[in-house]
């Protein structure tokens, strides 16, 4: 399988790679060591000793190096050997691939292809993380496919009423009863669902407060960035606040961020979380909008292994696209056309 | 691997179909769904949705139709979708594969070939298992190996006394003390093998009451069609009262029935039965059979699982053949020259 | 994986073949099967029977001979087929392989190539564990790895101080602080490392009695013999009494046996001993020497079944070689250099 490497990939949520720490993660197919250095920055390198290959993760932590537990060769965040306890000399070649790591807004980003391009512009976006008067939660699972299933999943939201009745089917907007529209801006795909002056869902009634014999202008706007992002804007406002033109100042919004990285070509690590900009004061709320989720994404895992189970039974069968499905075809033909660009990029240069 | 595709296959007892279930079968390395419509006729469908190869075994029955647990899409017992909940339009293409199947004398009987082709005469005869006077049992087995391998298992009873030492030995024939006859008919192999006014092995004396100073006619005739039916028809009748020609009622028969179904290259599904005409009023004697020859099996599978394995180390090793392994062998080119048939005609068409 | 054919290879120790006993180890990626005739002498046939592949190991011993579980075909310690129940004639092709096998030092040795070139002046040395004065204990472990990560691991001892800190580190002489010489005779390579009049390290003032402050000659020597045999000499003797001379009367020897062999391309047998010319009188004393290479033995094993994870994941990523490498490199190369001979000697016959 080929990857997209010029992109950034969650690595790992900030409260998983603890101080101290060596962890290891499959990213890629490639095996990935991350730490801490002692002022807390992130370092990502390969997880592969350039000696005799073994993982550098089952060595020891010395200071911001780490070494090796074979042989004790000593390397600096950089990746270069500073240390090599069998000889004085060290030579050129004796370094293990640094990748280019950043910590911004909870997770940790790394950068799989050329370092030089590696532009932490390009890092999603997750500020409201880290923004006043949010609540969040998060967590990661591993799923049993391939990462685009899960990518496939967000963007179609079709499947909420059939998969999800006991949990979001409720709570959240079926697609085929609102106008859809989808654009298209680069590698960028964003579909905005509206309704307007409509009863508020249960969802907004429960978590809240609105009345349930108020109207509201409801939303459930999605966006893509390839090659594994995803996130779902849901919200409503008063009706006829001005939501729909940008002011939310009578609404409420929970925003669902995902960021999906392969770890093999049939198995992937899902980073998500559930933020809230009315739940300030009331962490419970918080809670119940990540179960609520949560639960729902098991859902997502079970039927997604599936699929998987049938892909490596037959993984050319035909699929039939359904009208609901364009917005996960284009992410797909994104991702595609992208590593395309890359292929040649390399047969150029 | 290839499989014979325009045959009859064992997909599941009657009794492991329940009412209300969807019930998941992987079926010459194909994934099938299999279920009771109301009126309790069983369905089987591909069991990977069109859409996006969720298997439709995880999602809901209703009435006689399946909903796809991922996006709802329904599909009848023809294996037409009749439903989608994200849009008007049904495309055409809109549809799983559905096998003709058939449910007969306790067995679900599935076509994984052709359509038109499926002709119900060509079912093997199990009418025992529905015959007046008769008692039965059976169960499924899961081999780990080849289908053929049991088939072959079948078809040489020279196995008995060093396999079965513990089990059958002392209750079959010995295949070399008795004369043998090997017939072919087209696609069918039945070898006979009887002992004419002989004291009554102890397992009639058993089973059927024979006295142990009797003098019986004794048979143990095996019926072979492909891919994987074979029926041994074991008896005893008071000497020189007819058996041999067709007259058995001074006799006992115990008959058992085998249809084996490959689920993988390496893996099966065994189907089994003990019928006995001598037992009706003593249940005891029908459950006395059945584990006699389920504790002989078990004996067999582990032997087919040691071979598997030595097949999975080096496939291609020689085979050394017996005069015993004569029926097995011609089992065996009959699959494969009814495979290379079905490739001829596929390529002709 | 192409493995060196033409050698002897430990197949088990002489404590792991029981009486009575039908032993399976798979050697080489083959089925073997191994047990002891009535007069106690080893025999190793391949276990597959040559009729149906049923492996032999799940028969029956006889005598001498062992019979097949599945038909009850017989074969001799010499491999040849001597009964078939169900037919009079033996066919010639009745047989299966017999590889030579010699039980020498409590070792059983398997030549696992051309019968005739199987030499017995060409098992490996390990008298020693027969020897008057001296004690030993031994183990077969179970490798996640290609066997040649093991010899690598021992040809290498730059690796104690870094992984065995808290095993053989301060016991053992670290590399770098000796002069190493290193000779290669043939396919045999022999790493001497001596320290003259040097105070006693703790692992011989442990085991041996030496006193703190007295002084010794030290030596470490290791030989490496293809395709997978190890042995590494340590010793200390009273500084200047001739022990780098041959004269060892006035020192105490350790001596470290080792015998891997291959599995499966990622995955071998490892048999090692831990043998004492001091320990005579105190099986204290060797099972206190046992204990701690095994306990450093188990942390080699977690750094090779590391390595082979990530050549799993990258087999031909490139390896940085140090100077402390060179034995273990040219162990290598001697092994693909007799793998290349013997393919060509094939080729030429």
């Amino acid at each position: 399988m080929t990857y997209l490497r010029n992109a950034w990939y969650a690595a790992a949520w900030d409260f998983e790679l603890t101080r101290l720490d060596l962890f290891h993660r499959l990213l890629l197919a490639e095996p990935v060591l991350l730490y801490r250095k002692s002022d807390g920055t992130p370092v990502a390198l390969a997880d592969r000793c350039c000696h005799r290959h073994a993982p550098l993760s089952q060595g020891r932590l010395k200071g911001d190096r780490v070494e090796c537990a074979y042989h004790g060769l000593v390397f600096g965040p950089d990746g270069r050997c500073v240390h090599i306890p069998s000889q004085e000399t060290i030579p050129p070649a004796a370094r293990v691939r640094s990748y280019p790591v950043i910590e911004r807004h909870h997770m940790i980003w790394i950068w799989m292809g050329e370092a030089a391009a590696a532009d932490p512009a390009l890092i999603p976006d997750f500020h409201w993380l880290d923004a006043e008067g949010w609540r969040w939660r998060g967590e990661t699972l591993h799923v049993a496919g391939d990462y685009l299933l899960v990518v496939e999943n967000l963007m179609d939201l079709s499947h909420l009423p059939a998969l999800h009745r006991t949990t979001l089917a409720d709570t959240a907007i079926p697609a085929n009863e609102i106008p859809v529209e989808v654009r298209t801006a680069g590698s960028r795909i964003e579909v905005d669902r509206w309704v307007l002056n409509t009863p508020p869902p249960p969802y907004f009634t429960l978590l809240a407060g609105f009345e349930r014999d108020a109207r509201v202008d409801r939303w459930m706007n999605t966006t893509f960035l390839p090659p594994g992002f995803v996130t779902i804007d849901i919200g409503a406002a008063t009706a006829g606040t001005g939501a729909r033109d940008g002011d939310r100042r009578h609404g409420v919004t929970s925003l669902n961020l995902n960021a999906v990285t392969p770890e093999t070509a049939a198995t992937a690590h899902y980073f998500w979380a559930q933020a809230q900009d009315f739940a300030a004061q009331d962490p419970t709320l918080t809670e119940l909008d990540f179960k609520l989720v949560h639960t729902a994404f098991l859902q997502d895992l079970a039927i997604i292994a599936g699929q998987q189970r049938n892909l490596d039974l037959a993984g050319s069968a035909p699929r039939l696209n359904l009208a609901a499905d364009k917005a996960g075809i284009q992410a797909r033909r994104i991702v595609e056309r992208l590593i395309r660009d890359e292929a040649k990029a390399v047969a150029t240069a």
